[in-house]
């Protein structure tokens, strides 16, 4: 019989999913949106095994961030139909989409040469993607009739629009993160209008349940979660966390102590956008390229295991070759983080 | 005849490396600290074709951050004296180095239980690892003899102690970094007297003149450089940006119109932890999943390539399967970043 491993034998710093808090998400998530009402994003994951997880759960249709990300999940059966929400310009990649087999491919686009680029490269379908409010991609609301008309005539279907309210998804107060919604879709279905199609893509997990507006949600954090995320009121629980082991304990090692300990997670091992990661139970000072510094109010041991919570899981998780799975402190699986790259 | 690649050619995002830049880089320090006075650190570049030039320009004894990476340099022929640099306490890693016959193998220890697993382990020399005022690893100065004498007592050879003055190297008038630096260094030539050993390894690209109290020199960042490191006083120009692809442009694109434009390099691509990147002639307002957006102050066209210059070289290679090599805008070569991971 083969021994059972545990999270505390795993090589460190490793990603550990949760899987009874993965699945609840997933659960949940399934409850109230079932099938295309959801478009998982899976560059918060970049990894098939949860998109087939996300796929069993009714939610077949997959938003992608990287010509990468599509190739992947049209190579793991899972390309019904993927949105790639990103606007691309590399013929060679455009190509490569437009000659997948096994897969329905939409693109974004926002521009003429965004429409040209796609239509040269023989892709087929596009949603215009809008500006509702955060200053990145996506067209004025009102160009997105004459760029629906323009790829018409360069032999595009548009399907529809698209519209990221990335400037909302993290405001704290539920009211006015759905006022704010509102305004920004007003200006998604005003596009919407002039562009036709009829797909509404939108949403994030900020929004999951607060954008009625949009007729597919783009959410993609609610499957793995984050300490950003977690400031706000969702159903969805922290499902993933990187195990690291003390490695240094100074001056006593608590905050009582005026002490400190060191564990062997650092800046190559999480994304530092959103700032330092959470450690329960502990004042964490700084993260350096191999070290998370923080201070425990109770003693921790060199050789012991702790949870490090990253602040945004999307750049953390494309970090790591792979993620364990465990149920309790078993872990039951490895799932590879297979969707990495460009 | 093959076609030349232009760096306007590559895939970006992609890692770049200005060959010229970066052998001027390897000059002035084969200059000022020939041989064994510097010991580089490859937690840097994670490259063995940077490891490579540099024990090309004499530099034939390195640092390491992970187990890894003293694997990796090793499989390379390149571990005639590998410093592992930090705390490990896994068995498994630790008797994999042991049993390296290619390489001589130094750790860091900063405890009793470091020295015994390392003992345990097999492994032969360490050096003491000293507190000298950057809050992480390392011994209070005042126990650097007791451990030494534990080591000894485990049958482990002291080759002396170092310390990083990490919580220095940033410092940006030259003078007061020097001061501190010397406080720092006093630390550790007090551990020195007491664990014995002879080496004295510290310092690091911000200190690697002004540090003449240590006897080798950790440096790593000076090779390619980075904006953070820009800031100061360092003959060192920064000898790597990522090369990005313009996909988006809005409402004119430039400052002067009140407008922005969109690059596919985003927080997948770039350590974050020092901030935003710096794009030359624009301001950069933001990073996203797979963006960074930014107004020039001239005109930028979709298709477009961009220079983005990021804030901590460390972390950012950390993301990329390679590096491609520019003389001039011609690509004349691929590095692959072969120290990946732990």
């Amino acid at each position: 019989m083969l021994a059972r491993v545990k999270v505390q034998d795993l090589r460190t710093p490793a990603l550990v999913v949760d899987i009874d808090d993965f699945d609840r998400n997933i659960d949940v998530m399934r409850a109230a949106h079932p099938g295309p009402r959801l478009r998982p994003h899976v560059k918060a994951h970049k990894t098939t095994e949860i998109a087939r997880r996300q796929a069993a759960a009714g939610h077949l249709d997959f938003t992608c961030a990287t010509p990468r990300e599509v190739i992947g999940m049209a190579a793991a059966g899972l390309g019904g139909d993927l949105l790639l929400a990103n606007e691309v310009v590399d013929p060679e990649r455009l190509e490569a989409l437009a000659a997948l087999t096994d897969a329905r491919v939409t693109i974004a686009v926002d521009s003429e040469v965004t429409i040209d680029t796609a239509a040269r490269a023989g892709l087929r379908e596009v949603l215009v993607d809008v500006n509702v409010g955060l200053p990145r991609c996506g067209c004025d609301p009102e160009d997105a009739g004459r760029l629906a008309d323009h790829a018409r005539a360069r032999g595009l279907t548009v399907r529809g629009v698209m519209g990221y309210e990335g400037h909302i998804v993290g405001v704290e107060d539920r009211a006015l993160r759905s006022a704010e919604t509102e305004k920004s879709m007003q200006l998604l279905l005003r596009a919407s209008e002039l562009a036709g199609g009829g797909i509404v893509s939108a949403g994030g997990t900020g929004t999951w349940d607060i954008n009625v507006w949009a007729n597919e949600i783009q959410a993609g954090s609610y499957v793995l979660m984050d300490n950003a995320y977690a400031h706000l009121d969702l159903p969805f629980k922290r499902a993933m966390h990187v195990s690291a082991t003390v490695v240094s304990v100074s001056k006593g090692g608590t905050v009582s102590s005026g002490g400190w300990a060191v564990a062997d997670c650092g800046l190559k091992a999480l994304g530092m956008d959103h700032g330092d990661p959470v450690i329960d139970g502990a004042i964490v000072w700084s993260v350096n390229d191999e070290h998370v510094i923080f201070s425990p109010e109770e003693p921790v041991a060199i050789g012991e295991r702790i949870k490090v919570w990253p602040s945004h899981i999307d750049p953390t998780v494309a970090y790591h070759e792979r993620m364990q799975v465990a149920r309790g402190d078993e872990v039951v699986e490895t799932w590879e983080v297979d969707l990495r790259g460009w």
